[in-house]
């Protein structure tokens, strides 16, 4: 994205609408795609009178993660941008992350005479899982001057946040992973690899050997292992960057750890379509911007089921018109990747999408589907350009050079 | 644009036209773009057999200036080349600018009791203005070792440049403006941020000082205020870095300007597109490469009238087979930027471009419009890409590697 954006950004009272449809792109199985097949003519006739492109997440060929793929469409390079694991997990796990911390996942595992033979503590059941967390997080609230923040997951997983005083300089996060990766083996010592990075496996080493301590009469359970230590990244924030007050509606705790990242408003919201449309239209006054994330159309992808991921794109279909009535200024409709349920897993398609305002084109797709979209005004473009193509659409862009 | 391309020019006897119609591109009303509507079988057959595309002017969602829309399609990357207001003005003003120049748009205002009580002194009469400058030239032609030349703009305007002896380094032109913007407050001292920029500055307050002096009886006109103070850009010329000798055909001065600062011929030439092509054909064996700039397209773009845009396009395309006539080698038909009337202004759109050559696929666009533009062999594709393409289809582009 050009420098020069940043100089010309000016306010106005347009409202912009963004829905995600995860993992929208797909593939051609007995020759049609799940977009292709799918029942929807609210979609297509949108298209039909709006700018339409492929986009790519990352780059030609890279299939890029939930992280990569979300802060592509907010208009950030997700080459410059990356999201650690640890960082992700925590997110995902519901966990509110400050500028100051450093996030790993972890898992519970089975130690026996120094060696871990069990890397995953016999998959405990989730519910032992959580009281052996609390346990932790009640007897370790606080390491040295680091606080330490737990989050139950699911069976031997969990998430742990070391909250500093302070904020920690780049290169803070490279502590390598604790994990052997093979079972059989000692666990590894946390290395920091420059002066804060060392620090930071101090609290770590710590942690470790109290856990053990804690732990120590657990049958399975007795020991824990740190992965994906990671540092938030400074990352500006999008009001800063784009001049608009942003809503996440999202129903997965990790898409609005996601937005939280970028400064946007995330309060917690529940069900599915329906409830995130209703919750659209009770904050419509209060932002400019809208970020609306619906998350099955990628769940059936990763499932290979082709029908169903075809029949949650009908049902968006049916709620279309109801955004529509809200008439925003600009509604960008796309994906952060596509999810072929041929391929059962995210992929590097470029991704359909469409921008709708007065100030298009349009007529050049006759459908919203991947092979449609591909003959747009929009071209096959990298996903960090349709945030300023939204602000240009929305009059908030102002002329560059005389 | 590539850092080979430098090593790669070679020269030969071809001829490559670029017409420039400004503000080409437009937006539909009542379904059709000025473009679609416009009667243009000579435009449209040529495009059938010539290489089409819609390029990007400066990035995706970025509404260019007349400067970095030009640089552009001149095979500049407009984000590496910024052209200061003062700079532009000065052109639009047909000032000859040299590199040891700064240049800078300025106001005659109103002063009284050390505040500016009318910034545009009464907007005074273009005829009085001019005198009032002449006036300056005659008693203020040098201050220190600094040529001042000035010359008369409308109304209240009028343009001043500084000719030092020798070139100035980067950041000599960060003084501020002394506009203080708003009436009744004190004007600012003009403030260089940096010692060469400090010297630009000690010369602006030299100059203010002495044309408050002479012009210290006028009833209105009595102060002058400096604003987009600019340093004409260090910028390669466009014959070492493309190995063409070019002309400008323009009527208006500020194009021909543009063309002078990249070192383009630039002789005054008036009429419109008859006298333009009769230039052309005049100049046709002394050039290499032909600059021809066709403004009123844009300008009726800018007034938002849709069917004289359109009329003007058809009157271009009547024109059309003269310059076919010469049997350029290669013929670049495009705008600098997009002035759709639906919105009476510069737009984002990208610009559709036909290059015909005998070396082109063609058969992908079956006319000259926006719509069909998006389906050619070129894409969607930045500006800059232009100028390179046309010297490959000249054959002056040699191999890249072995």
């Amino acid at each position: 994205m050009p420098e020069v954006l940043d100089t010309l950004i000016q306010k106005n009272d347009t409202k912009i609408v963004m829905v995600v449809l995860d993992g929208l792109g797909g593939l051609p199985i007995n020759g049609t795609t799940e977009m292709e097949a799918a029942n929807t003519p609210n979609l297509d006739s949108l298209a039909r009178r709006s700018a339409t492109g492929l986009h790519i997440p990352v780059a030609p060929g890279i299939t890029p993660g939930s992280g990569p793929g979300h802060l592509g469409i907010f208009g950030y390079n997700p080459m410059d941008w990356q999201i650690g694991r640890g960082v992700l997990e925590a997110l995902g796990l519901g966990m509110e992350l400050k500028n100051t911390d450093v996030a790993m996942r972890c898992n519970y595992a089975t130690m026996k005479d120094g060696l871990i033979v069990d890397r995953r503590a016999g998959r405990i059941p989730t519910e032992q899982s959580k009281k052996l967390t609390e346990l932790l997080q009640k007897e370790i609230p606080q390491i040295d001057d680091v606080k330490l923040i737990f989050a139950p997951g699911m069976e031997h997983r969990f998430a742990v946040v070391f909250r500093f005083p302070d904020e920690l300089p780049d290169g803070a996060d490279l502590v390598n992973d604790t994990d052997p990766q093979k079972e059989g083996k000692p666990p590894l010592e946390p290395v920091g690899k420059n002066e804060s990075a060392r620090k930071v496996a101090e609290v770590a080493k710590k942690l470790i050997a109290r856990a053990q301590e804690i732990l120590k009469d657990q049958e399975r359970a007795n020991y824990i292992m740190l992965r994906g230590i990671a540092r938030v990244p400074a990352i500006p924030s999008f009001h800063d960057k784009f001049g608009l007050k942003a809503l996440a509606i999202a129903v997965y705790p990790m898409y609005r750890g996601l937005a939280r990242l970028i400064g946007m408003d995330t309060p917690v919201v529940q069900g599915d379509i329906a409830e995130e449309i209703d919750f659209l239209k009770k904050h419509y006054d209060r932002y400019d911007f809208f970020f609306m994330h619906i998350k099955k159309t990628d769940s059936y992808g990763e499932d290979g089921n082709f029908e169903a991921k075809a029949k949650k794109l009908e049902e968006f279909d049916r709620y279309l018109p109801e955004i529509l009535s809200l008439k925003p200024d600009v509604l960008v409709i796309t994906g952060d990747h596509s999810t072929p349920s041929l391929l059962k897993s995210h992929s590097w398609h470029p991704v359909p999408v469409l921008i709708n305002s007065p100030y298009v084109l349009g007529g050049l797709s006759s459908a919203f589907t991947e092979r449609e979209c591909a003959k747009g005004e929009l071209g096959i473009f990298s996903a960090y350009h349709i945030l300023p193509l939204s602000l240009a659409n929305a009059g908030r862009l102002k002329k560059f050079g005389a």
